[in-house]
């Protein structure tokens, strides 16, 4: 597999996420050629003029078909359309990542491709509500955590399932994987058949890591299913309850108009979440149902909790609440 | 009553509100002198070294006696302490306002002070989670609204209620109040007995106004129980949920501490508030317990509505809630 600095990386989605990724490799030089494909032909030319992409193409098949490594970067149930359209098109020994913000289904349509093609999940813990190429920038990434899951089973007779929390020692084993019979499949530096392959390979890992570091962000390797479950709580949740937020507040207005004129940073802040782009949201929510459904539950039993206090005026118990919470939320962000 | 010119204004509490009013007071020179009360010796020496005083005294009666504009900026069930002690301390003729976050009580408590003082409730919508002197600054009104609540009721036989909606030609009325018999406390400006007085007269609120603009500031008139029940879904509504989120995520945190490692700019901006002064936070919900708890339920509608959409996989139903959210959102902030 080549190293970065040799790769030609087609990005497939200019969007946000898409364009700020082609953005800070190209501007940092971190890999031979940034190739971009979108499926407007404008946007295409603002990523050209933004200099965040060598070549630019709306034809999928001509972006990525001499890629050694390919992001998916569109809305999640796009991804997982494009996974198997991307797999029968890229070329043997070629590394498929992609940036959806939520794993599992993902990392499962990744287990379906052909075994010539090296895949893993990726998930860049960072964004804003605006949407876009206008909204790109080549330091979006910068200081971000940016989640890696890697496919835990290998395909054909060897399978084999990896535990999560000892990610490591197990990929330094050797997985022999089914190889197909085309020659044009074989991966670049095998030679000859019942040559070993690895489902994702210590090296795709390494090249994905790679990448994770040269946009200025730190890789954290995770399964996808724990990865569903702890960005439900954290990214899902506040997009919710922001939204929840501004509901309510539409039906108060409904009866008083001028609560619109007291809204304060406060409100900004907590309702900005509302305002991300609803095709993003509504695919990440609807791959996530069942962990997004239990961080709802889990919030409305503390916002009970909250509400029988307030009830009650037990002034000692909500102080205690809200200093404990206080005190975490200074203890993370400072 | 004199102008703001030529007014000795006295503020009492000296933290990022108080503190921010005094140096955007001081600094653009608008108004005679500012007076600043604290408990604590080192918050007047830290106020006089951001210039942002002319005197300072830990002595309230020090403070208010020859002021011509008391400012209550103190956590609200200080303030409604504040108000008697003040009253018997302030001079006959002088304008007593707050900045308290809820204004039923203390317009309620203004209203048993003695008839030759004039008082006004206050609200700026502006603040941070950060509090104390360290955080205050003299731009902190810039551009903000700044609630005013006028009182509703004179002392005395001939006591009228206002209504909000017509406040503006209500003041115009004069509203006979009792006289106090002792000389001292006749309103400067006012000879011998049975002269006409206001309350909260057209001349304090035009003193009150006066201030709000002075320091860059939008005075808006409004019933004190109208603005408590807005604040609740704008203010307080907003804070519970932050609360809420980070004590729903430490109860995740508690069986995977991976979590913390996930939160982004998204958790960080919905959490914000919860990082807010718990002593400010405790007074304002529990001198606003009836309109905060209706903020809740309302809420917690809103939510079970989404996820019985999100449960039901009712993608329709979730685009067009969260299309209209969006929508709202970017409409109140751009």
């Amino acid at each position: 597999m080549v190293s970065l600095k040799d790769a030609r990386v087609a990005i497939v989605g200019l969007g946000l996420m898409g364009g700020s990724l082609a953005g800070a490799l190209k501007k940092r030089s971190a890999c031979r050629e940034v190739w971009g494909v979108a499926r407007r032909e404008e946007t295409i030319k603002e990523a050209m003029r933004l200099g965040f992409i060598n070549v630019g193409t709306c034809d999928l098949a001509e972006g990525v078909e001499q890629a050694d490594l390919i992001v998916l970067a569109t809305p999640v149930r796009t991804i997982l359309e494009l996974i198997p359209q991307a797999g029968s098109l890229a070329p043997a020994g070629c590394l498929l990542m992609d940036l959806g913000s939520t794993k599992a289904r993902i990392v499962k349509a990744m287990e379906a491709l052909p075994p010539h093609l090296q895949a893993v999940g990726g998930h860049p813990m960072c964004g804003k509500e605006a949407s876009g190429i206008e909204a790109a920038g080549g330091d979006l990434y910068e200081g971000a955590t940016f989640v890696l899951t890697p496919l835990r089973r290998a395909p054909g007779p060897l399978a084999l399932v990896l535990d999560p929390l000892s990610l490591g020692t197990v990929l330094d084993r050797t997985v022999q994987c089914q190889r197909t019979k085309d020659d044009k499949y074989r991966a670049p530096g095998t030679k000859g058949s019942g040559q070993a392959l690895r489902r994702t390979s210590p090296e795709a890992l390494m090249l994905a890591q790679e990448l994770v570091k040269a946009v200025g962000a730190q890789p954290l390797l995770m399964d996808a299913e724990r990865h569903d479950r702890l960005v439900a709580a954290v990214s899902h949740l506040p997009y919710l309850l922001s939204v929840g937020l501004v509901a309510a507040t539409e039906e108060v207005a409904a009866e008083d108009e001028l609560v619109w004129e007291l809204v304060a940073s406060g409100f900004r802040d907590t309702s900005r979440l509302a305002a991300s782009d609803v095709t993003m949201m509504l695919d990440i929510l609807l791959t996530n149902r069942q962990a997004a459904g239990e961080a709802l539950s889990r919030f409305a039993d503390q916002l009970n909790a909250i509400a029988h206090l307030l009830e009650a005026s037990d002034e000692e118990g909500l102080r205690s609440s809200m200093e404990q919470v206080r005190k975490r939320r200074e203890g993370i962000f400072r």
